[in-house]
């Protein structure tokens, strides 16, 4: 029996997780998870899995559900609360489900617990890659995967070794926008925006996927995940999203990982990892319905958060905080309407200009220039 | 320094192992190898190759030889040749490239010496699969494929468990004739059936392409290879040749292994597994510049050949052998014009309609049904 814990439970990533876990009881128990401000849904969760502990944002929250369920879960509040989720000593594996750079110190200090880490958090990695890469090493702990992509690339690597590896390619669907030129990105709304063509996923991510900002985010991740340099991270446009993601080696053979959308195969995967487990669907790949795949090179010039993803990567330092967190405030004004769909690419490429990178910055740091950004974007639209 | 032993010297895939060998000179040596009747390249991997021993297929031809290269190498002939260098004790990986049934004795001797075996010979697999597979248990013997569709089933096996498999999905381009119907197969030449759109290689397996018998003894070899009942092995149309097949694990996901079609990638792979070298080649695959790939599903009533395998692999014991046999017998007579593409299928279906299947059967017994089914064949058509 392979015991959870859950942070950030609700949101979309959060809802397959206890799909998955609900699909095999016999294999899986949630023994402590987080919400935001969902308290119903942390209701549901509690009477269907019964956990131990349970952690929501607010403080009045935490002591109404304590007074619901006296002498049947822990409930607590908060960042201390979420560290205790992440840290509760009956877990094996933590998924990191949260959204923000609200994920990085729970990760951090579950690696120290030594607990194995299933991550679904970009932000943990692309803001604060070489701490937790290197935390991993230093406590044996594995680092496992939960995006499509990085699943994809992380099975195709199972039995293979890191030196032979040529390259990774990337797939992305191109997301809402990729059939409109840069004129037509000029009047889209948020409404447009929203609309993913293969993926059902939250707010944030699928503005992130139409700006091409996600895959960005990926090609970081990738480059601390893989331990690759960004000119061995390539990113390949791929309408269908069938094929998740490739690994090229040196021998010029291509491994990839396939199947339909589904978010559940690469949580599951991270979960049943070394072992795969049954997935009940009656949506398996079948190449021969679909009939043709398609694949078109990516244009940086069309997509310009992708390339400032990579030259934030090359960067290194602080620089990727200052991308994720400018591109975080200005999702948030897009999505308020605020800005338009394609001044989320002047406000990042603004905050990236007046910038100077901190090399190898300790959490603080790392705290301090992604809070200095975001106010700094937010006083600028406040007038 | 891994030593090889390379039977079917002066074939497509024993040319193509020699340009792997050529490229690794400080990994591979050559020690051992036979021809045919090709005495020229024979002379030539001498020279180039220095191996302590050469088998010929004739005794007029091995003595000539060992007269140019005396004190050189050793040379011999015939079956016993063949013998001789698939178990030549300087060797650790035998390559047998052969064509036709020859292959089979060779194989299942150099498996009681303990040698590692890069299998490139279908018959051996498809007629005597069961003693070869028990064998290499018994012998603790690796067989590693060669066919670009079993190395990227094997590939994708890397780090998985059996267990695990819902199905391989044998890829197949089609052959020369995929865009023809029926009526437009009975009046193709066989200039015609030698135009394989993607991939370079011999006549026999070049015909076997176009009539989907190719297909149907891989399938045959993939039951033995990987242990699956044929429930569990299907085949998918795919025009490019990109994907050279896949296996779907039980959770849905889909491992794939891709390339442009170029042989030597398959056969250095078995030679350099569990590693893999560099391969240089100006063919990487870049999947934006081909744009598209296509799957149709496998018409089993147009290529009748393949369901002939299917047929005869369930039916098990020597029917594989009487179907390959028989498919030998029938693509000679076609080469030589002497009868219709199409009746290379009734040949085969004739022949196995005529046969009782011996459950189970040895070495003795598979030799002697194979030999029954040509020489029915040949005596039919010489009158």
């Amino acid at each position: 029996m392979k015991k959870i814990s859950l942070l950030g439970a609700s949101g979309s990533i959060g809802l397959q997780t206890l799909d998955v876990l609900r699909a095999h009881q016999d294999r899986f128990t949630l023994k402590a998870f987080s919400v935001g401000r969902n308290i119903d849904q942390a209701r549901k969760i509690i009477e269907e899995f019964n956990p131990s502990l349970v952690s929501v944002q607010s403080k009045e929250d935490a002591e109404r559900l304590a007074g619901e369920y006296i002498g049947k879960v822990k409930v607590l509040s908060g960042h201390e609360g979420l560290v205790e989720t992440a840290i509760h000593p009956e877990t094996d594996i933590l998924v990191n489900a949260v959204l923000g750079s609200v994920g990085l110190e729970p990760t951090l200090q579950a690696i120290e617990a030594g607990k194995i880490i299933a991550i679904a958090n970009k932000e943990t990695l692309v803001t604060a890659g070489h701490l937790v890469m290197d935390a991993a090493e230093k406590h044996g702990v594995t680092i496992l995967p939960v995006d499509s992509e990085h699943s994809a690339i992380f099975q195709a690597l199972q039995g293979e070794r890191h030196k032979n590896i040529e390259r990774l390619v990337i797939t992305a669907s191109g997301g809402s926008f990729r059939d409109l030129s840069r004129a037509e990105l000029k009047n889209v709304t948020v409404q447009d925006a929203l609309n993913h063509p293969n993926w059902s996923m939250g707010a944030k991510i699928t503005i992130d996927s139409a700006s091409m900002m996600n895959k960005g985010l990926e090609v970081i991740e990738a480059k601390w995940l893989f331990d690759l340099p960004y000119e061995k991270i390539d990113v390949l446009q791929h309408r269908e999203s069938i094929i998740h993601s490739m690994v090229e080696f040196h021998d010029s053979s291509v491994m990839a990982q396939l199947g339909t959308p589904d978010m559940r195969v690469p949580i599951q995967y991270a979960l049943s990892y070394p072992d795969r487990y049954l997935h009940k669907t009656d949506r398996r790949l079948r190449l021969e319905e679909i009939g043709k795949l398609h694949f078109e090179k990516m244009d940086l010039e069309r997509f310009r958060c992708l390339d400032f993803a990579y030259q934030a990567g090359r960067t290194g330092g602080t620089m990727p905080t200052v991308l994720n967190a400018a591109n975080e405030a200005a999702v948030a004004l897009f999505l308020k309407e605020k800005i338009s769909f394609l001044d989320i690419e002047h406000v990042i490429e603004k905050a990236m200009s007046f910038h100077h990178a901190i090399q190898s910055p300790d959490l603080r740091t790392i705290t301090s220039v992604d809070q200095e950004t975001r106010s700094k974007i937010l006083a600028e639209f406040k007038g």
